[in-house]
């Protein structure tokens, strides 16, 4: 964390010095706003964290409740999810109050004697180190309170607008807020009374009912059946010995339980299986009622029973597997192609059982996916075609979940005797474990993502996937630095460059890099700003840090910034011997430079002599300064 | 961390529901109080945590400014405090914010060219494993904020009490509040007014000219001469290579310079050593200008240079190496022996050079020694003579400090050739590392602290000093538990029972714990509370968890607790074959008892028969229930 970078700083340093539309950020909601989120859910709020990052951008996210959400009923966090708080600065806190899932656990019915369940398998949670962070349950309420204070700390000291309705709106196409919205006051004095507020952006982040997508004319495509779910957080006795640990229970009679324990050691969430709702059902499954679903529930699990002491929370839903046919509004005008102004996200666009414990995840990564562009088109960096990218590789991820737990949950419910194998419901679980923790996401080739071409030089970094960090020591301090822990949410882009054996390519590179006019750095950083306000360009050296000379490190990467222009000394890093990151990522010796989005995704993998390809790459991307 | 328990919370969970005293807690300082903290210091500060965690008890802290602290002047914090810090809840977060120390550079005259310095050694910080956290720095004020949080969020919900100037205080002996305090109002209408509190306990955390200590006729004893330094946090140019590590810099004309990086990536501390002061210099010394300091650093860091952009704070200061003569009053009657009524903590009792880094957390570990203490006293569990055993154990924590700090303080101020051997101080620096770390207290035997009888059952716990943490699983939900971080700052004593192989030994413990008549558990433990609000006991298997049957633990680690009558799961573990706690902490493998008193020093280690031995260990140390 860097801060006393101006002089010193008293209090917490998270809180980051107010700029742009965060130094007199008006109170009530303005008549004219860039954008306006509607819904402060994970997507929602992760997207306004982001554009917070962005005090130049004038971002209000309205929610219909008058007050924070008090009990959310998404908890599962994947892996990608916690790496993404990272990037937002509480991944540590939150972990400390989350449940951590190490193992999965599977209770089928005891062959010998098939009315008691009998503990079949035991498979334990990402052993292959897919990620360095942990795979937790925690309530959804908790997770929009750590993007919620992240934004309020931002620049641009961005909190939501609570008490406003979504009614609807018009795309006029007219004037620099093209977007006109209509809004409701849901209380306070003025309740009832609706409002109309001009956008240039639209973002719909207000669930799988959202009116953002009827206003746009976006329709749900899927299944046509319901399947329905009993589902309640309580507080219990019982003598079921792992329940502490997320299990998948079936019994003879063809129930199922997902068994999820809750952050605080004594909390746990059930989802009984309700079966699919018969067309004539006209909502009668919604009338179990909390005694059913817990009578349900101690069948399943006999011999064993659950004393219910306290219910937090219980629901019967109904769901179905279905997908938007649309993200944006860019095609929605008789055909006339357009860039988008309205954007849906997150439940708005996906809907599906909460089996694999994916929805907010993905909802999340939708929001950081689509929030840095805004930002980036907004500031003037990027042309409006950036926006264009947010549909093309989201609609693609969203239809991959909805395939990926169509398959789950299907699975989850079949009967025992239908398995083509005793094993493969955990089979399928272990196998395709890189998907639920959220790192199967590539992207494809497009102006945002470079062929694969030079892949082999770094083949640790795939194109189109999130950057993985590896474990190196930073030169300046000697202090072990996950590499991608310092690729904060900050929005900026970040080019590593690792290192040739003896430097010499690095250091040609950091070269042209300073002093080329075609260099990304001089070309689009604007006049008067840090060397690394879009850039954050980092040098990874081969050798132990002790070996590594800063004397004689390319002044690329000793940037000065600041009115009091002072060198940062976080730029440069050297290998861990005993975890060396050139042969855990698979890195060339002759060196390699690594293209990283804002939101971790890796965007080009090329030769450190190929800086015509990086110039060429950037080219669609950014405007020139 | 554990909530949920009573039924579900929807904010933060680091605040805990209030009690007792917190309930209705009076904003103005009341005229009667259990325990009044003079000073919210470091050691005022954790003092004020730890008693926040006993709502039967009114803890009031004053302070003489009208807020929090903007900048201290102390920022060394070692591994101990950070241990400290993870039992209030807060490691994690201070870590985020601080500059962390792996190394330290030893600088000195360049043998080929005396005018110029050269890099001579490095020295790789805590190399054994001395603790599994950092050594960090960071700034005083931001450790106190932290705890003040902790105080605001425990069930006292205690807060500092700004604007009030401790003036004297008497020891009447008279009634259930025998002190009787003076103070006078420093801000706020009544500004100059004085006014009475009547106390059960005072203690002094008011600094080296501790009116507090005046007040029971304290007196500071040691060197007579002061010696003088020149520091300054500064945002500066450089080219001096090592500036983001903590270094030992000495010239050729005797000069040396203590460099400290600072949290944030840009400030640094540099402390100038400016000499013995004469005797007849009539604060003289004190009139040495920012600008003299930056001069001298610069001679002494020659060839390289500074160019100093921002001063954030400097300060020139005399200190000596003293003493106090007493810890408390209980002696300072006339000889009549009675127990003591005021205490003294921190700087009030020490004081030294700050070459060493050790003050701020000398402190607090002063500070939670007596908080602890205190609360039981008051709360009734213990007799007052628990409160003796303060003075007995600091005073000679003290004089180890004061006699290291000398050592350390007056190699650093050596001129190069008076030195017996070139590598003389980084030999030093690296053969001591234990003491500045934190780790070098031991308590000898007391009431406290048994005899070192079966210390060979656990050789890894030595008797009298901090329980050095290890890696376990718990055995409930498969996560990996560093067994010393579930030993929060709750005041608690916690009782590890390491298992025999088979754990039938554990088994006729764990009977004779649950049944005993004898059993700490059934004497001391108050009706209508928990089983485990006294006594935290857990117990450690030698098996990896997944073969511990967890329905053949006794329910002595499973207890019932809360309104619900809930069973907390997080008292079993089972040591990580690849890092055996048995194996790590030399624990026999017949099983052993280990006892930890509420700051985390060991207290006792007996064989599981020895169940009569433990019985009487608690005996002198907790009242009947």
């Amino acid at each position: 964390m860097q801060f006393h970078h101006h002089g010193y700083v008293s209090a917490d340093p998270r809180v980051q010095p107010a700029a742009g539309v965060g130094i007199n950020r008006p109170e009530e909601l303005p008549a004219e706003v860039d954008v306006l989120i509607v819904g402060s859910g994970p997507a929602g709020i992760i997207t306004a964290a982001q554009l917070a990052q962005f005090p130049g951008v004038v971002t209000r996210v309205i929610e219909q409740r008058p007050h924070r959400l008090m009990l959310g009923h998404a908890d599962g966090i994947q892996a990608r999810s916690v790496e993404t708080f990272q990037a937002f600065g509480f991944a540590e806190q939150i972990i400390q109050e989350a449940y951590q899932i190490t193992e999965m656990m599977f209770w089928k019915p005891d062959p010998q004697n098939l009315k008691n369940i009998v503990r079949a398998a035991r498979v334990v949670d990402d052993p292959g180190g897919i990620s360095e962070f942990p795979h937790l349950i925690v309530n959804q309420a908790r997770v929009i309170d750590y993007f919620a204070q992240y934004a309020k700390n931002s620049p641009a000291r961005l909190e939501v607008d609570y008490g406003y309705k979504f009614v609807d709106l018009e795309v006029t196409g007219q004037g620099e807020y093209p977007v006109t919205v209509t809004l409701e006051h849901t209380s306070g004095p003025r309740v009832g009374e609706s409002m109309t507020v001009r956008a240039k952006y639209v973002v719909g982040a207000n669930g799988a009912h959202s009116e953002v997508r009827h206003s746009i004319g976006g329709r749900f495509a899927g299944d046509q059946a319901y399947h329905a779910w009993g589902v309640m957080d309580v507080l219990a006795m019982t003598d079921f010995p792992d329940i502490r640990k997320k299990c998948a229970i079936q019994s003879e009679d063809g129930g199922n339980i997902l068994h999820i324990p809750r952050e605080g050691n004594y909390l746990f969430r059930m989802y009984v299986d309700l079966g699919e709702v018969a067309e004539d059902d006209k909502g009668r499954v919604r009338e179990t009622s909390i005694e059913q679903i817990i009578q349900r529930a101690n069948a399943i699990l006999y011999p064993y029973s659950l004393d219910v002491r306290d219910v937090a929370w219980h629901s019967v839903y109904e769901v179905a597997h279905r997908l938007t046919d649309r993200f944006d509004d860019a095609h929605s005008h008789g055909g006339q192609t357009r860039e988008p102004r309205v954007f849906l996200m997150g439940d708005a666009c996906h809907t599906h059982s909460a089996k694999a414990g994916q929805g907010m995840n993905v909802s999340m990564q939708d929001g950081w996916n689509l929030a840095w562009k805004l930002g980036y088109v907004l500031e003037g960096r990027s042309p409006e075609a950036l926006l264009e990218t947010y549909s093309d590789e989201r609609q693609v991820i969203a239809q991959n979940l909805i395939d990926f737990d169509k398959e789950w949950s299907t699975l989850m419910a079949r009967r025992p005797e239908e398995f083509d194998s005793p094993s493969q419901l955990e089979d399928f679980y272990v196998q395709t474990a890189e998907f639920p923790a959220g790192f199967m996401t590539q992207y494809q080739p497009s102006m945002l993502t470079a062929e694969a071409t030079h892949q082999g030089l770094a083949t640790g970094f795939p194109l189109g996937k999130r950057f993985k960090s590896a474990q190196t020591v930073r030169v300046a301090d000697g202090v072990p630095v996950h590499l991608g822990h310092h690729h904060r949410a900050d929005g900026r882009y970040r080019i590593y460059a690792f290192a040739d054996e003896r430097g010499a390519a690095l250091d040609r590179w950091a070269e042209w890099m300073l002093d080329s006019p075609d260099s990304p750095v001089e070309r689009y950083t604007p006049a008067g700003t840090d060397r690394d306000h879009l850039f954050d360009v980092k040098a990874v050296y081969q050798q132990p840090h002790f070996e590594v000379d800063i004397t004689r490190v390319s002044r690329l990467f000793l940037p000065l910034s600041g009115p009091l222009q002072l060198v940062d000394y976080e730029k440069i890093y050297a290998a861990v011997p005993e975890h060396d990151i050139f042969e855990e990522r698979g890195i060339s010796r002759e060196g390699v430079v690594v293209v990283v989005r804002p939101d971790h995704y890796v965007a080009h993998v090329l030769p450190l002599t190929a800086t015509a390809e990086l110039a060429e790459f950037f080219e669609p991307l950014f405007l020139e300064r």
